[in-house]
């Protein structure tokens, strides 16, 4: 198998890991969410809807991956652990109310030697149930649970060249996928046969770069559902002369460049020319803060200080770290760019700055996934920012 | 707002869940699960990776949604509660270690004066966290938890006839897409473009029938991944000579209707036509077995007694319930099609049944999703359910 990165980097995420495991006195790791089981060992597919762990061990042992039985094959085409590091369940315990996943993992966790430890759970993630936490406490007594819910995507929020590479890539495929936007969404069009042109292109991606499963849906708010940034689209045509606010994704590998445009079906109101000017001046002071050494929320506070002077508010966040994501979301959910996150900006680090203006009257989004470099922040789009207008 | 269920069906539902409350003594339902949100209020949006609540007390009074305040205004568009009954949180509670949702969700409950209640939670369910619950535990302390993992998703085993309908509709929508495939795959195409196509047919849909956001990806295992049943499509082109498994989606408004084929880009081997005639009369054997009154194992039975004639064996389940889903499944997690699964068939309830035979040296896959009726099954496809062979 060709490995996407090379040995000494998928070696140094798990000393990475490991380090941050020993800061926490944990001795074993039950990794739940899928993109931290991608990052760590490679493996990849939409099996998450079924339990499954990857346990990593405070000393030098491999890790071993838990998954359902049918699903043992796609670890093989996959991941860059030996087979005989991966472990699958009968679907006897696939939808069992008497008999769960996780008793079988939990069997995993004590033959491997792990019933007394510390071990380190993803406590507020999405793919481990409190009843599966409920199961490994009664079952493994002499077991200390820990919460270790960001604990690897802390270590994510770095990425090294290759994986900023994987996101350049990303940035190319939906920048492809938003020129296809433009071009299929026009007045008297279907929304739901443009979306399908537009995630055709996403999936499609370039000639050279071909592209993954998004992770999240293209949201569009056109017209009067502007107000609104994450519906889905409907059947129904686009109108002349109303706007139509676009979020999409490009994915290279599991790793995620967003990119938000607004579209206007003809000439744009002059409310909306106002709301969408004072936005990008505002995303321009926010991209001119971006360096290492600054906090998140300083980053947002020159967006907002900008956006007030033009009498608008922006409520929620203008941003977060992106980087690795499976369905529903590509959020990393470790630094956001919000007021109070003192979280320090680091040099690798990649972050989508999302201004959208969801405003009852009149809304507009643009957005930039971005890299902060040692001189400031290198943008992945090469659109224009501002509203693109149909002739 | 058109709904798309009449008045009386929704009263029904709310009315079935408080049934089955009631049995439990329930006081208070926090339901966290975008389906049966969905299902019981009409709310539609991709905001379920920022936790979320559906609350249903006992009494008559009507839900309160708790979602994050930028969609609130999704709530407006989709929902049929009065907007007084939802409430947003600030994102001050978004992606804030010290500052979770479900601290506002609990002053929410604590505030309607449910403080004091038996609480129903889905404690098995994706989209509430182990912490989650920690939190409510820790700041209700006079709250007894229940666990409801279930209660909703049997409510809607059984599907009115406006369901049925919307999963008929959903049915041709997966049709179109499948077709979309076989014209797609070709020897030389990548995989990315050709499931581009796949998923723009899926989104598209037909021309009565727009699609909706579909709730699996497309999955494809050609060649050599054919033993693989969840992998995502890869960047290089199809073989000629190779035979490639496709699983699929149809949806309308949340309702999915599943579809495997097998695509063989070239004339079929006779191991692969031997494996394919016998997992088709073992289909025919499950569907003529489908009834009111049978148990869901003995269909699994009537499958496999088939196919062990053939010498083949299939380890996992033959199928499963269907209906609304939102990604990352569609499986309704009520019945299995496997031994040891005695609920009964009732009229009116929705399978995929879905005969995947992952073997290492020769794969194939057929399914339809099904209703059962008065009489039978009444499957959703119209397409032949043998080898598709390209020309």
């Amino acid at each position: 198998m060709t490995h996407l990165f090379s040995f000494e980097e998928r070696s140094q995420r798990l000393a990475n890991v490991r380090a941050r495991m020993a800061k926490q006195d944990i001795e074993l790791l039950a990794i739940t969410s899928p993109e931290n089981i991608f990052y760590l060992c490679g493996y990849s597919a939409m099996s998450y809807y079924s339990p499954q762990a990857l346990l990593v061990s405070a000393d030098v042992r491999d890790p071993i991956l838990v998954i359902r039985g049918i699903d043992v094959p796609c670890a093989a085409h996959t991941s860059w652990l030996s087979m005989s590091n991966v472990i699958g369940y009968s679907d006897e315990y696939v939808d069992q109310v008497d008999r769960h996943q996780w008793s079988f993992i939990v069997n995993v966790i004590r033959e491997h030697g792990f019933a007394h430890n510390r071990i380190g759970l993803e406590l507020d993630g999405y793919w481990l149930s409190p009843k599966s936490v409920q199961i490994l406490q009664d079952e493994l007594p002499n077991s200390r649970i820990i919460d270790t819910t960001l604990l690897v995507n802390w270590v994510r929020a770095i990425k090294s060249p290759a994986e900023l590479q994987l996101m350049r890539e990303a940035g190319a495929v939906a920048d492809h996928a938003m020129a296809r936007a433009f071009e299929a969404m026009r007045p008297g069009v279907r929304e739901c046969d443009a979306v399908g042109q537009i995630v055709a292109a996403q999936i499609g991606g370039t000639v050279r770069y071909g592209g993954h499963a998004p992770s999240e849906p293209v949201f569009i708010a056109p017209g009067t559902r502007s107000d609104s940034p994450h519906l889905y689209w409907e059947e129904k045509p686009f109108e002349a002369g109303t706007s139509v606010n676009i979020e999409l994704g490009g994915v290279r590998q599991h790793y995620n460049a967003g990119l938000s445009r607004t579209l206007s079906l003809g000439p744009p109101s002059d409310t909306l020319k106002k709301l969408m000017d004072a936005n990008l001046e505002a995303m321009d002071a926010a991209l001119n803060a971006v360096k290492p050494g600054i906090a998140a929320e300083d980053v947002e506070a020159a967006y907002r200080k900008t956006l007030v002077r033009y009498g608008f508010d922006k409520p929620s966040r203008v941003g977060y770290t992106i980087g690795i994501g499976v369905n529903p979301t590509w959020i990393e959910r470790t630094i956001s760019l919000k007021p109070g996150d003192r979280s320090i900006l680091q040099e690798g680090m990649t972050f989508h700055l999302m201004a959208g203006l969801w405003q009852s009257d009149v809304s507009c989004t643009a957005s930039e996934t971005l890299i902060v470099t040692g001189s400031g922040a290198e943008t992945l789009s090469t659109l224009p920012r501002g509203l693109h207008c149909l002739d």
